[in-house]
């Protein structure tokens, strides 16, 4: 079984999952090596049976999405997770869940050449999926991702997302959630709001919006073209989101992953979903938003060892071609 | 200018460097498009003759690194570091230096292929460039690293290193300090020689080590065969470290370095040397270590979302096989 297990100098958190190593990959470059295999989230596959399946909320008979097990999973369902500390090595049994979402039934389909209401679709899948996740006490933290082609490490070429529910907060949500509430302990108001009206007001950094969803391009993006998708009005979780907020914002991305393909060349991108952790679904501290990264830059030795991203393209001018 | 800008809502900083983009690139994959200038590293370049050089400590005819401004950089030399705050936006001018280390004049040498002798070298102009920059007040951290293949960032075949000097101390650093400080208030010791006595008494992360330094696999290594180097006796700084200090880490470096290309068919690395900042140059808690990470997996959604890394090969494994 995989471990998560945490550094006793920095105290940061790795998953040492051996399995990994054995998934197929359809996108290796090298000629002559690309599998012949038929692809598993294809129509009549075994995996694609078995399954569960999320219909659309409105046309149920036409769009869909399939929810099914990873294959090679960094966490695995069965078990408790149980903290074991020798010395100054702590590690915990990496349990929880470890999923994919077959975004589409069309093995070409790519966010950019989807339909509003096919997103529509994967939206609502991530919705019930986290709904599925919310008793399971084991899990501390849900986290939902997208990896679009190699360079951003997707394996598969079918379009699909990924779904880890993972036995500790992640420190990327700690650090947010540790932010917003002291911002929010001396202002009263959530940090994502006030910067939400500031870059309204100010108009330089944001790609576009509806009135429900903002496409921002943020203030210190630490790579180029990076973006941030936020709900409008205040909301810490994804599970209590309406069908009018998915339309909604189904229609943002649309718009984001059409224009990034256009102006950057279908380019390849990681998204994550971030929400508040499963026991605090409703923070007034935390806002829910979605970061979207293309993958056009390496990310080298500064930044492995400053934390700190070079970036070439300033957002203003990210946001200007992007809305454009 | 380039200037520092830290998120409002996570305080992270990225810098904003327009000119980054005019890079040449040697390593472009695309056939055709692989530039055909002189390389500014080779001998007889105008830039080699503008160089600083810093020979050999013992044999200074044969073997030496040539010291040069980036052409492309981050940080600019020229002015002082001046914060501006508008609303909930910190911006910094990138004040500083950003240069690079020719580290041989073979324009197809690379680590693995070099004698020690040539890696002292290298590491001797380090020590020689931190000396340079200790009294420029302006500087908070100076930052050596190495981006070796086009994965790993590089963006010139010639064997080089960069440098940094930046007015803030880097998050990482900053994280490190922070827990080195916390330990040593706890426990009167270093963090970082308590793990290496625990690391030599249980013997399942070692790769190798000699009388001055060590390598170890990090128990909770983030990628494949990623290692740390460090001397196994305290010190904060690389400024004060001897010519029998410089011998013994080339000749780890050179052994591992070797290993990895034989082991791992010569795969893009960084690596990256954290020292105490600049104001700081001996703390009893910070204990300065060279971290080499392998680039032969992506960073995906779940690494960017949660800050956690998916490791499939366990250090006690690479251990083994860089030991072997």
């Amino acid at each position: 079984m995989a471990e998560l297990r945490r550094d006793p100098t920095t105290r940061r958190w790795a998953i040492i999952a051996t399995d990994r190593w054995k998934r197929p990959n359809d996108l290796i470059k090298k000629p002559g090596t690309k599998a012949k295999r038929a692809c598993p989230f294809d129509a009549g596959s075994p995996e694609i049976a078995a399954a569960t399946v999320y219909p659309h909320f409105t046309d149920p008979d036409k769009w869909k999405v399939w929810v099914m097990p990873n294959k090679y999973p960094a966490l695995t369902y069965e078990g408790m997770p149980k903290t074991t500390i020798k010395g100054p090595f702590t590690t915990i049994n990496a349990v929880g869940g470890h999923e994919v979402f077959v975004d589409s039934a069309k093995h070409s389909a790519t966010l950019a050449k989807m339909k509003p209401v096919e997103i529509e679709a994967i939206l609502n899948g991530y919705r019930e999926r986290f709904k599925f996740w919310k008793d399971d006490t084991r899990v501390k933290y849900v986290l939902i991702f997208k990896n679009y082609g190699q360079e951003a490490g997707a394996s598969l070429v079918h379009p699909h997302s990924q779904l880890a529910a993972i036995p500790v907060v992640p420190p990327t949500v700690v650090e947010e959630m540790e932010k917003g509430e002291r911002h929010y302990k001396d202002r009263k108001h959530c940090i994502m709001c006030d910067l939400i009206r500031d870059e309204i007001a100010l108009g330089q950094r944001v790609a576009f919006l509806n009135e429900r969803f903002i496409v921002l391009c943020p203030f210190a993006s630490r790579f180029p073209f990076e973006t941030m998708i936020l709900p409008r009005t205040h909301g810490s979780n994804f599970m209590d989101i309406t069908n009018d907020d998915i339309v909604a914002l189904a229609d943002v991305m649309s718009r984001l992953f059409k224009r990034m393909a256009t102006l950057l060349g279908d380019p390849p991108f990681n998204y994550l979903l971030h929400v508040s952790p499963q026991y605090a679904p409703n923070l007034r501290f935390y806002h829910w938003h979605i970061e979207i990264i293309p993958r056009m830059t390496e990310v080298a030795g500064f930044e492995w060892g400053a934390g700190v991203y070079i970036n070439p393209t300033p957002p203003e001018e990210a946001a200007r071609e992007l809305g454009g």
